[in-house]
């Protein structure tokens, strides 16, 4: 490794160095030889390791590349914000207090709202194309009812991917992985702005009208993110005027809150869980959490329950069109006996590898499908999205209208409306003669939501065929693996547990009838299977069985759930990571996950770090930093010190590209001589500092400087984050990563083992803990790849050993 | 503050210095004046700064004053550690993840056994207690019946008291909040071991028989961690022989992991709500979590489901005596009507305000009481503490015995067995004429799980009279205070739920008859102020919530729980902290909270840091080492080294005492001359330094030292943790308690902030970090407690303004 390194340092010596011109700025009381010889040796060893990280600093969001920041949730240590901090008062607090609840309780509110819209608009348009169908159907005019499902889908699909290719691409997908990521610390443009969020709304309700295999429950949670973000960002402009204290703690931090209050509000709005909400946005998407933020999330989804209950007290008795059926529990199961005793362990374990193995191979095929269509979008950008998303809709057409057609007819249950009158009736007549019904149509016709309803339902184990079973298995399992890549905003939730329920069901048919499992519901096997399937899929666990558990309202089948879940994560992780995981790592979002990688125990942190490192003076010339600010990309800059008892410089701490920028535009607070150190208690005594950091930073192109004003100087120090977090070069980078990440940090400084010339010799940041960089930089390492599969392999070993 | 540090240190100058005569062993190439002048001053001052903290490393365990230590939960990151995790191969990775899980299972296997035996024992005793005394009630012979109660109980009481006060002070009270401060890195002696668990548990059984007020649940959660962290030792120590690979993992992050399963455990086993357990191990229990840590928790309360599903299917048709009704669901209220719209916000208000208050109250009572009976144990310990259980037990059986006679009688409702001929039937005939009932009885002649069963009933609302239900709420609060602080196993969950379902039952009994909520059931008043209590007094949300679900199987309550926990939560803030909070504080448990405190950000990390920095050199002295050993009670010792290049020593890194003990009870790593780097290398192959220091290391009475080995020396550097974190002297101290708390540290080197002679100026424990501490450092910083008042204060002038 040290060889390859020395060698790749080697290669870079002839490249030109900007930095090089105004390092004699930096050390100029110090031992300057020794100083300006480390620093560019310095600057170009980091030179070469920063080519390979600009990889990891852009990211797929939506389908585009964009550059992605991380996000600081270090609080500043700087004078300036620590008068501030001492300046407050108790009543300040409570405001900021008050505050912050109310605008958790605003993002309930609102979501709330934007749910019931897209709820009956989903409801209604697709309520009134299936109805006119099925009664083109009855009428025989097959032609005519083709025409009207088709072309209705394609329509609504076209205006849906038409918002989402032209207007804002962020918004295509789950947003699931995207607001996982903002919540670890990476922040990607629009991903949460308001267009994103109309066009997610709207795009949304087309889409699932439109017949798609999709969801909409994973666009709420989306929804949910932007609206809380938009919230804290307007909220703090607007309030600028009048509380004042705002601006300082409008941070990083509280915006990451909110978030992820509005991506739980979105859990518990869309599967009616407020629970379950809370849980998911603990489990899956937060990367960092306090009891504190369990109580906000609490009160979002509470917020957004009462909301929910008040809109469905108001609509009810048809006053929203189709939409209704209010109620906390979106499938009641709870009539469903649960006469299950150790026995069931039969089918829970069944049902668990199953869902494994095929929720495995769901992740593999889907992030294939994915790689081919953004190779696609690459050639052709707009028209191509267009084209897959109405190809997909064509086929999703076809099966729904032709695959009925296989099937037989069967006769009604008696006691039953049957055919059905209403569009979420189970008993469609299809082209079936009076007194007679399709079921696969049944599957076929409805919304995602009845779907689910009838493949849970109790008590009705004869009304589905095998055939129709498996037909519609199979169908829509492909049909929701080509519809996941496309550019139109879709959730995976209902699909999975569609896929699920069904081969539930099957398996449930198949060993009542063979095996002899009597005493245990249909209904319940394709429970079972829309766990097994929600776990091997997604691999995730209490969240799922709060939110199944909510769903049905079902409690003495939690055992099981349990159980189902542990086997198929289990069995899902010996092939791959779970969906949401794969996206994260097709998209290249830079996620810090919890614990680092095993290699990462043989490096240091001097074998990663970022450099060159440019840094400042105390008091620096104007010119200098406007020339640093100008020719690097970087987001923090060590500031040196040099006191006369010591040959070297010190680090006095890190200085934040924004705050230099704002620096740069108060000109009241450059001064002309460099040994001057009262003239900065004065100046900035005039101008109220906080204020301008609040709200957005000025960038490069709003710096305008006159020749004198850029020979003036700045007293840095003040405006310094006096106490950054720092590690020894040679300390390991496993435990470097530990500190950055448990922290939330965005610069970590690296010093040096034995002091030396230079107290900083490198930073690290999030892209240096990237996979991808270390492993560019150390191919030799790549073999933990090999290993994991090794370990595999031994536990197939351990096993046999330990049946046999 | 300056002032008054420097006026402290000088005051120490005089003191008797044991370390400044190996001082010259220590600098022995370097500038020899400087460094040993610096250590002496550093020696000096940090002495005074000892004194102090001694207070904060005692804390009381059960009734006695313990000494406490910290865990180590960070992954030591020395030569010999590294070696040996590099040889570590995949297939011994995957026998230690299964042997993890398989201790995970047994945990959930070994308490689902403990409590089944607890379950029948309590049932059982307490059954045929209460059922003789009414059967003698039936047949007048008022005294003998009053005698038997009596003295059951008194002899019941006895034998938990006596249990307690002579063979296991630990087990006393819940035991919750111990494996909290445990869970927190906190190891006080005997809190996890077996003779605790035995004593927790036949404790548990005879106070609960004996007719306190107490719960059962709280001390599973403690039995859980018991049987988690006696296994993890066991375990280990057993398997030494065949897994060689687990030595080094047995470290204090596997055993924290298992014990919040086997906490976790204990939640699901008591309340037969296996996601109430995980989530309550998580919110409450837990200080650090991992996504990992719950799959694990919930594969435990999985495994503890099935177990005690197996448990009931066995006991079925009283094979187990009394105990039965095994379900799933405690307190089955899924058929109370749940027809509560909007108006439903009224009672949830006011319950929720009810709560908050009554439960601060609760809370400031309880610590009152405990803190005289701690005075009065003090005193007479172990005849105190028995003379205090036999009084409450007395008390306790009077008004059992003696409050019913001022009930009135009345007559049985039609269709219901009246009187009940079970003793878990509600209706007592007490002294009533055949025909009638007394209800009063019906409360105080059951276990609290049947009292609870009957508050909590549906479509009773007329069974109990105000004035039964208002003697009960008063004489049930007041034992519950009186009760909780005695020494024995006491949970508080029940009691907790019994009070506040009886002021809930009381409130909606007011309401139905003067304000007319005439369709909400008076059952569901009940479950809201049991929620309210809850929350009021444990100030959990969460896992209150899904407790209560999970108990209830009421799902369509639960956003009015949810709402009911935060306005009694809020509320109850308003006036003190939590029960289980105020319990580690009086315990004087060094518990680090999530968040530094607001003083932290004035001082900076050299403003508390233990001192004196006792260090020791790279190749040091054995005599040296016995010295430093013998002298001081640190565990952490930075490790100096002096190179040519530099004039000052730099830091090597930190070595912890229990590796420096088995350095010198490893005579073949001695080596006559200091300038010999040869020997290390051939010595230390020889031995499988990992292997010695697996399992209880020596300590300082077993090292056994001649003259001559005294004079030979250790290269200490591959024993060094290389790399410590550290953070300079002049960062904030709320940053490192940031860094200390995240990263969960035991010690924290803080280096100068300009370099200089020493390399190290000191090392932050978790002691440092205590407000007692720092308060008792820095008096003038006391006044933030007032700052909270004010701030409470403001709350109301808010309000105030705002309303008008």
């Amino acid at each position: 490794m040290e060889q390859q390194r020395h060698q790749m340092q080697a290669e870079m010596q002839g490249e030109y160095d900007p930095i090089t011109e105004h390092a004699e700025a930096v050390c100029i009381d110090s031992a300057e030889d020794e100083a300006s010889s480390f620093r560019t040796r310095s600057l170009k060893r980091s030179a070469s390791a920063m080519t390979h990280n600009e990889t990891s600093q852009t990211a797929m969001i939506g389908v585009r590349r964009c550059h992605i920041e991380s996000l600081d949730y270090e609080i500043p240590d700087n004078d300036i914000f620590n008068e501030n901090w001492k300046a407050k008062t108790g009543s300040e607090a409570l405001q900021f207090l008050i505050s912050k609840w109310t605008m958790a309780c605003l993002v309930g509110i609102l979501l709330g709202f934007v749910a019931f819209m897209v709820n009956a608009c989903v409801e209604n348009i697709s309520g009134v194309k299936l109805l006119s169908t099925l009664n083109f159907l009855e009428q025989d005019r097959y032609v005519v009812a083709a025409l009207v499902l088709g072309g209705g889908n394609i329509l609504l699909v076209l205006l849906s991917v038409c918002l989402c290719a032209c207007l804002a691409p962020e918004a295509s997908g789950s947003g699931i992985p995207e607001v996982k990521a903002y919540l670890n610390g990476t922040n990607a443009p629009n991903i949460l702005s308001m267009k994103t969020l109309i066009v997610k709304v709207l795009g949304s309700i087309a889409a699932v009208s439109g017949g798609l295999y999709l969801g909409k429950e994973a666009p709420f949670v989306h929804s949910g993110a932007c609206i809380a973000s938009l919230l804290c960002q307007g909220g703090s402009e607007r309030f600028n005027l009048t509380w004042k204290w705002q601006r300082v703690l409008s941070h990083d931090r509280l915006r990451r809150d909110l978030v992820t209050c509005g991506a739980a509000a979105g859990i518990a709005v869309a599967f009616r869980a407020p629970l379950g909400g809370v849980i998911f946005a603990l489990e899956e998407l937060a990367s960092w959490w306090r009891s504190e933020l369990l109580w906000l999330v609490l009160f979002t989804t509470a917020c957004i329950t009462v909301v929910r209950q008040v809109i469905n007290n108001l609509c009810e008795g048809g006053k929203c069109g189709i939409f209704g059926n209010g109620g906390l529990i979106v499938f009641d199961m709870s009539e469903v006996s649960t006469n299950m005793r150790l026995m069931a362990l039969i089918p829970a374990l069944l049902l668990g590898i199953v869902g494994g193995i095929l929720g495995s191979l769901f992740t593999y095929l889907s992030g294939k499908i994915m790689k081919f269509y953004s190779n696609w979008h690459r050639k052709n950008e707009c028209v191509g999205k267009v084209l897959q998303a109405l190809l997909v809709s064509a086929i999703t057409s076809f099966c729904a209208f032709g695959l009925p057609w296989l099937a037989s007819c069967k006769p009604c249950p008696s006691g039953a409306e049957c055919p059905s009158s209403l569009p979420t009736g189970i008993y469609k007549r299809f082209t079936c003669s009076s007194g007679y019904y399709n079921d696969l149509a049944g599957l076929m016709f409805s919304t995602n939501d009845d779907v689910i309803r009838s493949l849970l339902n109790n008590n009705t184990n004869n009304e589905f065929q095998y055939s129709s079973l498996l037909i519609f298995l199979v169908s829509t399992f492909i049909l929701t693996l080509i519809t996941y890549g496309l550019a139109v905003p879709s959730g995976l939730f209902l699909p999975v547990i569609i896929i699920g329920a069904t081969y539930g069901r099957l398996t449930g048919k198949f060993m009542k009838s063979y095996i002899g499992f009597d005493n245990i519901d249909e209904g319940l096997f394709a429970y079972m299977g829309a766990a097994s399937f929600l776990g091997g899929s997604m691999r995730i666990a209490v969240s799922i069985c709060v939110i199944l558990l909510e769903l049905t309202n079902n409690l003495l089948m939690l055992p099981w759930t349990m159980l189902v879940l542990l086997i198929s994560k289990t069995v899902g992780d010996l092939f791959n990571v779970g969906v949401y995981d794969q996206i994260v790592i097709m998209k290249e979002l830079p996620f810090l996950e919890e614990k680092p990688e095993p290699y990462m125990k043989h490096l240091t942190t001097e074998d990663v770090c970022s450099c060159p490192v440019v840094s400042l003076s105390a008091i620096e010339r104007v010119s200098a930093i406007v020339e640093v600010l100008a020719k690097t990309n970087h987001n923090g800059f060590p500031v040196l010190e040099t006191t006369p008892a010591s040959p070297y410089p010190t680090l006095n701490g890190l200085i934040l590209r924004s705050h230099l920028l704002i620096l740069l535009r108060e000109k009241e607070l450059f001064f002309q001589d460099a040994c001057d150190p009262v003239c900065y208690d004065t100046k900035s005594g005039k101008i109220d500092i906080t204020k301008l950091m609040s709200g957005k930073g000025p960038t490069m192109s709003d710096i305008r400087l006159t020749a004198e004003e850029e020979g003036m100087f700045i007293d840095l120090r003040p405006f310094t984050n006096t106490s950054p977090y720092t590690v020894k070069e040679d300390m390991s980078l496993a435990k470097a990563f530990s500190l950055f990440r448990q922290l939330g940090l965005r610069h970590l400084c690296v010093i040096p083992r034995k002091g030396g010339p230079c107290p900083v010799v490198g930073i690290l940041t999030r892209h240096d803990f990237m996979p991808e960089y270390i492993l560019g930089l150390y191919p030799d390492l790549k073999i933990s790849k090999w290993r994991r599969i090794r370990i595999r392999l031994s536990l197939f070993k351990f096993v046999r050993k330990w049946c046999c």
